[in-house]
């Protein structure tokens, strides 16, 4: 089935594995005349990209884009927005040892369950290595969708965890830490922890919060594409990723109607924000917020079993670089895929014939 | 924008609102020859129905559905299968105090500034009435996806919750009460506290966990329609939905990798089912199950400020029929869009050429 | 696959059989605060209707048909719009004969073999009953995209052929008689010639000619949803439908472009209009003009051999009331799926964020 | 609008511009397993090469194919295929004079009022340069449909017309000359045609036959998704394409139903086939065929006058190199289209859920 395509109007078509040539994309729909600085490109991609600090894999990548068509003399043309990254740091020996086995919690199994063939050179499209394509359209899509903003942190790296709400936070201080979480001193706690994980060759997972302000009044689409389906979505299409949740989450569950409901001022904002946002699947005009949580890093550099496609169990133990806990580069990410919702919305919240 | 379908192959589109002459759907991509039962598609509708107990909502709707087309001698033929279900109670002087102003917490004001008109009899297209045509073809897509078996049950209403998981269970006693809850002493409990909350005219969010047995090896597409993607998706579009999680969900961002891996047995099944029964956005032949959070109904019978289309503020008291808590009546419908996730999955997952 | 949708953004999903209970349709995607006159969709369905004439099927059929919702109090909502039509006047046993055979040049054979189950009491889907929910669509369609005028007739009936170019005619006139032929003394021949055809038991193909008015600039997406390729797949879908061309058409292919090209007025109008109202698949604001072939009816009532499902030829002599030509009630489905791509391509046509 | 992606399952969406960096290309949905041989697909991008013969346009391009992904060992591995093709000759001199007029009969104007900004170097997304990631496209879809056959020729340029049916010709017998034309003699003719006019500084039309053997029973959906609208709809979405025809096609509106129709053999083939192939929609293991036509080149070599951005007429000499006539590099680009269609219907046709 073709399903590496994202969106209904602004929509992303991704390929590339961790070990081919190249990975790319096609940006389609981005409407014409929209302003493009291709270093803020660059910039989102280098807060992804591996080996960026010592709690990151070790991997380095260039992740130079380049782009090959929509763009011209600093504007989109309307046209489909072609790019392309060089894969320039293969170690396909690295990964020698998974060509006649499956990892644990990894995709090889299901993999060449489902095709019957599987590029044992390394993850393949299951790598997240394929979330470059996706930094790279969210990041043309955050300059066409402003000044809607959208901002996502580290809130929590496995039991350390920020529990103030986001509005008592300076939140564009995660961008000053390599861990990416807005409080300094829980930031050096988390980064000490990692640090550890790391040492003992384990991995960690943890929870991103992401916020959008200054979006309009009215996107999302009543039914199947309410606003934040769309965003859960995307969210749970990142790899690791295990939940998502909006405004209120499950802790509105616990809840009573009588002090969940946001009561309206006058000027149609509301006093509460439980809602997130949305209502009815509707943008209404309040700041959107989500929590996105990642599993553990499946690789571990401990010994494991695994299973050979023989069927049998054998001892392995992991190599490779990889990271001890994916949050602090998947904070471009989750962006990425904000973004690209919203510029969908956008486009899609057409009402009137004009 | 047309966002009224669900599915890429076994697609639902649906159509009504609380106060039109009717709702009804259009199933379309269903194959052929596939026997069809229609009193079970009733059955799930009578789960679902309004007033089926004391704890729901005392309007009382027949929500009998006709099907046009697309069944014949008792199978299908491959065409479309359209269906209708009549409005048969609709008291709209219930709802003429909503004409000219915005209830908190619910989509009126947003449909307002998103369409410019609304229909102000009810809810409109966001009423959980446009639910009803979930079920009729969530219903034919079980029937569909067999030996494929999903079995969903209250486990959370308000801060009372089951703490064991669904293996220790006998989910299928959840349809032996009222609440849908399969721990008979819960349940009880549950309906209690449900009774308690109505009396005061308050409502109460809670939790549905569901289950999904007989899952092929294979099902989910890699990168952006990952079977739990589809599956969130489909959750998050359900009406007072705030959350979604599968497999360890948030507890698995505070787990290390070397506690969070599922282990191979050498059939190639799991020791452990962390990964929910999905790896890398495929299944892989364990259990799939996943919770979904409801918030609290925003209608509470007790009085509340709400804000008038002129922009102030007034005194209102809520009024109507309206459920204390979503979640018993909402089990049919979690069933029913996770069988159209899996129908779609089943077809869509065609690797070679046959 | 699920095929019974037309349309990205203003789209329609069909239902129904000739022989089932009902036919419909969902129109997803129209704007809210379109003013809808009912009216003028029935008498769509009435220019369509068997039976309206001498020179179509003696068949009855009332086509009236009922909404159900996304319209009040005379305007759109935005939301859904579903409508039905009964089924009133079916003769099962009109079509008991083609239970165990395949009668030549109809679907027949091709739905047993593809589908394995056959609705035998008529077309099933195939039968041209299935374009009742086009009309529907499309004359909403029309009101929609009003000041854009769609106008059809009938240019060839068998060898009788208008020479003319339609900017000489005065193409209202064709629904002053039942071929809807806008040239009276051509009319009158074309209505004998069927008529003698009738008699015989034979049946007769055509060609409908389509004139789009007052269709702005910039209408059509650039690679493959050009709009006259978009017009041409609309056409195409319509039963019994051999050819379409635009603009030059066939002839085109035997001229030079130095006669060819339309050459601008200053004000951006051309001197002439091969091109068709379309370049480069984008509307230029000129006349859209087009052709398209229908094939004489397959259903002749005069002896015929037929294949049946064993696998032997045998005798057999067409019954049933059928139309002789089907060009007269085509018309209005001509122009019902044109006005569907014209609502289309308006809201695809934004290019900008606003 | 995102229009840039062609089929349902088997999906192509392509980028750039005759100016850009390069053209490309992802294929979402090819199967698992194909075997690819990719010098067949250089060989398909040779024969729609500019500069290939006397006839075509003198401008040279290399027009090599890089696969980026999706092809491991030989084999499709089930992700997408990535490709691009650099631009390598661009003389955007050739274009500065059309950067302040329109040119007639070219997309320049409809372009400027659509988009509001356009890449003056050359036509953009309008220019034929596009189809260059069709050919790739297709050449992949040519090697999965195998063994349903494509073979299109050229059947008329400008007056000169093939007038036997293509049951008569030895059609491999196209590729054995520069023009295309499987008839030694009428050959001979056009290549003189297209000479003499090209010197003139004129262009002229033509039409190209398809022919599609080895053909399953089945393919193609009922209604909206028939597999000759969909033929149709990708042949019309080429440049310069004014009409499209199936089986009877024009001819066929003149005839009568009793010697239209296609008589059964007792194995279910037919005796004649003036259905081309193609029954409601539907394959019926007959030979399909149908013919396309294209209007003349709109840039001549000759005084013409075009409209200025300003809006005023001026006198302009045409320059550039360009072909006289497309259709001998149009018949790869037909056969690309056609292949398309096919590997998508091959995976449309899932009627059973195995």
């Amino acid at each position: 089935m073709a399903s590496n395509s994202f969106g209904s109007i602004f929509k992303l078509t991704s390929y590339g594995e961790s070990h081919g040539l190249a990975l790319g994309g096609i940006i389609d729909g981005c409407p014409a005349g929209v302003p493009i600085d291709e270093s803020l490109v660059q910039i989102d991609l280098d807060r992804r990209k591996p080996g960026q600090s010592k709690i990151t894999t070790q991997r380095k990548e260039a992740d130079k884009v380049v782009f090959h068509s929509g763009i011209f003399e600093g504007k989109t043309t309307g046209t489909p927005i072609g790019f392309s990254i060089e894969n320039t740091n293969q170690r396909s020996n690295d990964y020698s040892h998974i060509k006649d086995s499956y990892r644990p919690s990894h995709a090889d199994f299901v993999y060449d369950k489902k095709y019957g063939v599987r590029d044992y050179r390394g993850g393949g499209r299951s790598s997240a290595r394929e979330t470059v394509a996706r930094v790279v359209a969210g990041s043309i899509a955050k300059q066409f969708i402003a000044p809607i903003h959208i901002q996502a942190y580290v809130n929590q790296v496995g039991t350390l965890r920020l529990d103030q709400p986001y509005t008592t936070l300076d939140i564009t201080q995660g961008e000053e830490n390599i861990v990416r979480c807005p409080d300094p001193i829980m930031a050096e706690k988390m980064i000490n922890y990692i640090s550890e994980i790391k040492k003992k060759g384990d991995t960690v997972g943890g929870v991103i919060r992401c916020v959008v302000k200054h979006v309009p009044v009215g996107l999302g689409e009543p039914v199947f594409q309410k606003l934040h389906a769309n965003l859960g979505a995307a969210m749970l299409s990142i790899n690791a990723v295990k939940a998502f949740a909006y405004g209120s989450g499950f802790e509105g569950a616990a809840m009573f109607g009588s002090e969940h409901n946001d009561y309206f001022n006058a000027d149609g904002t509301t006093k509460t924000n439980y809602s997130g946002g949305i209502q009815g699947g509707i943008s209404n005009g309040m700041d959107i917020y989500f929590d996105v949580a990642f599993k553990p890093v499946a690789t571990i550099l401990q010994p494991y079993e695994s299973l050979t496609t023989e069927g049998t169990l054998e001892e392995t133990h992991g190599k490779g670089r990889h990271d001890p806990c994916v949050v602090p580069r998947a904070v471009p990410i989750v962006e990425a895929m904000a973004a690209l919702v919203f510029a969908d919305h956008l486009l899609m919240n057409r009402n009137t014939k004009i």
